[in-house]
């Protein structure tokens, strides 16, 4: 259960999910992809939904398999989110050379001996949306579950590696210094365990904080993150911090800062306000300024928000699966799209060069040998240098230079856990990049 | 205060906002347009924004004026929303001839001797945002306030005739047979005070129903509407219905249909629900299916939701100042845009034609003399035939065709009452018209 405990980014968004009993659903065998397909499912069908068909608040219910197959897709349906506007101007067309011989493609999940192909793959991860661009070019695509051309999906933690691209560009910029310490920009952290951590270390995931992601833990500090967050009214009896900002001026420091990676979402949101205080923006508006005006983006995305209006800079995007393309694209040509370059070459740069690999290797990510985590972005060798975008139940962006190739993939897999979800996913793209290199 | 408690359109969103604090503002004279601005009033600035500039929940708080200048644009991020998908493709180009003498233009407000200029009447109103289309061109625009090209801005009760022309288009399709009795449509509402009305009742308003929107009475049944309608999870103690759909089913009848026009929101969402049983979509699916996806719009749409994810078909919609003027110039020519038809023009010609004269004129409406309203649309001679989608605090798409010519105003009037806007509105829309008739 390492895996789970420590799975990359299990938002707020999710914790109500309640840890047992997605455990609970694996044991019991979950249902299929095609089973558990919303459609099929019949979930919010009708005028109104059945009693037995809807999905709602609370997030313990709205959140829990097979329901979230549904609402990954829904997220602004059920809570307050922010727009991250594409502008008003005309989306740039997507060139496609579609391969038919993909799907065929075989490889051998992590730890089986078993061959796969690619087309049992997607089902096997509960992929809602996947697409594959090679050498610029949409080799690959496929939109089903819960997702289609119109619809958003939930990015999860991905929104993470938005959130570090704004700060890393902020720093290969020059108007965010990453050796500064966290309390010289946002006094209000001062004394939290931030205000002595670099804005580096944050953007790494290097803090040493006390802070636990123990969902098993009623206590766990996370549960009060996530009442914090929450952007429903509180109980008249609730007297905890209100929003991400009061939240994170609760935490304590435990530990020495730079030693270790552990992935908590509280350094994202921590680096959302970082992001905010030094350019005077909301993530979600710097992100629509930056990014989602200037990639020919289709869709306005957005972000859930907290009861102040703060957006969710870890894990609160939704976006479409044509407009997550872009950004694995931009990221491929190093800032470059349809023709403008959005940010110097040198923040993707930073980025591919990866973090620290020795403070990676304490973390336990047993999956993910020699690899690193660098402003929000996983690094991992595969064999050769890759990065990526991750978020639970199986969202990825992933961006293999030496293949010119990248792969978006929505999915709702049925645990909050990328480890298992690997070990049918990496081999995959591996063979994927290994047909396309020889094509 | 008569027009204030039959004012077009306070929907449950609003009904929190409190009828006596509204009131109380304006006895003591309320902010400026300038002087109440978003950005003056600092709402929501900062990184948090600080307590006495936060607008937050509950209805409440963040409904009262003048925080609802600023609310009227950020409806999603306080509560659920559900889109309304512009598509994927290209905007239209809107063309402009933009006339600068307009500002200038002089008329004499109702009820007032000293004239007022154009530009005048626009802060007299809170006007966030104004466009005027003549011989199919924008020849005014202004965008101010909380507003601008990339916001959505709350349409209110515009909702309710953009509810009403969808089902004015199935009748006139032949799939909704407007003398059909509700009860057939929707059996669950065979019981109930809707049951044995005409869907035309319904579409037309002349529906008699045992159901009051005094809001100065704690026990009208609007405070009981309100409640079902919120998105917000139910307190434990809360026994009544949950969602539009279960709240219609209580209301009963009282009186004669069809002996009496009485605005009542109900209605709209009644007519929703028909729609949405009729054809097996949601209103909000339904209204980007046919409408926006097919006018060019620049951007999606969205509505509101209750608990179950039902649109308010009553009041729900934000939109661009732009796509409203694109429906206006739908409206004006009769279905077709961009080359494209998109209903009957016989859907418009039955709109035009209005609704029944005398049974409008036992409601009180002073100021809309010789009115009517038909499919949730307003008539009124001022003096030739004109058409006007309205919605509290000042929003309106207005259709003059013998002007051929549109107005689309969004705003942010301190009260709820069309009744205290109109004299400074009606007046300076037939000077324009008048003036653009002569150019």
């Amino acid at each position: 259960m390492l895996t789970l405990q420590r799975s990359f980014a299990l938002l707020p968004l999710t914790l109500a999910l309640g840890f047992t009993s997605i455990s609970g659903h694996t044991e019991n065998t979950p249902l299929t992809a095609q089973a558990s397909d919303p459609q099929v499912m019949g979930w919010m069908q009708g005028f109104p939904p059945p009693k037995d068909k809807l999905i709602s608040q609370p997030e313990s219910d709205f959140f829990s398999f097979p329901k979230l197959r549904w609402t990954v897709c829904h997220i602004r349906e059920l809570m307050p989110t922010s727009e991250v506007s594409r502008g008003i101007g005309a989306p740039s067309t997507l060139n496609y050379a579609l391969d038919k011989n993909i799907d065929a493609i075989t490889f051998t999940p992590t730890g089986s001996t078993q061959k796969m192909t690619w087309r049992q793959s997607l089902d096997a991860n509960y992929t809602d949306g996947i697409m594959v661009m090679h050498h610029g070019k949409v080799v690959y695509e496929r939109q089903n579950g819960c997702l289609n051309e119109l619809g958003n999906h939930a990015a999860m933690s991905m929104t993470k590696s938005l959130t570090g691209l704004l700060a890393e560009t902020l720093v290969i910029e020059g108007k965010l210094n990453d050796k500064a310490l966290v309390g010289t920009i946002i006094p209000e952290l001062k004394n939290s365990g931030f205000g002595d951590a670099t804005v580096r270390q944050v953007m790494d995931m290097t803090t040493a904080l006390d802070y636990s992601e123990n969902y098993a833990d009623p206590n766990a500090d996370i549960w009060q993150y996530s009442a914090a967050a929450s952007p429903l009214p509180k109980a008249k009896d609730y007297t905890g911090p209100n929003g991400y900002f009061e939240y994170l001026q609760t935490v304590k420091k435990k530990g020495t800062h730079g030693a270790e990676f552990n992935y908590r979402t509280i350094n994202s949101d921590a680096l959302g306000w970082i992001i905010s205080r030094t350019t005077g923006k909301a993530v979600d508006d710097l992100l629509s300024e930056r990014i989602w005006q200037k990639i020919g983006a289709e869709q306005s995305a957005y972000m859930t928000v907290d009861a102040k209006g703060t957006p969710f800079a870890g894990g609160g995007v939704s976006a479409g699966l044509h407009d997550m393309a872009r950004i694995g694209s931009l990221m491929l040509n190093k800032g470059e799209i349809n023709g403008h370059r959005l940010f110097p070459a040198a923040v993707v740069d930073s980025i591919e060069a990866g973090g620290d690999k020795k403070v990676f290797a304490k973390s336990g990510y047993d999956q993910l040998k020699n690899g690193s985590y660098k402003s929000m972005w996983w690094l991992f060798n595969n064999p050769t240098p890759i990065y990526a975008a991750r978020g639970v139940h199986g969202q990825t962006v992933y961006v293999d230079p030496a293949a010119d190739m990248v792969i978006v993939r929505f999915a709702s897999y049925p645990e909050a856990s990328n480890g298992k979800i690997d070990p049918t996913s990496l081999p995959a793209y591996s063979a994927l990049a290994n047909y396309l290199i020889k094509k």
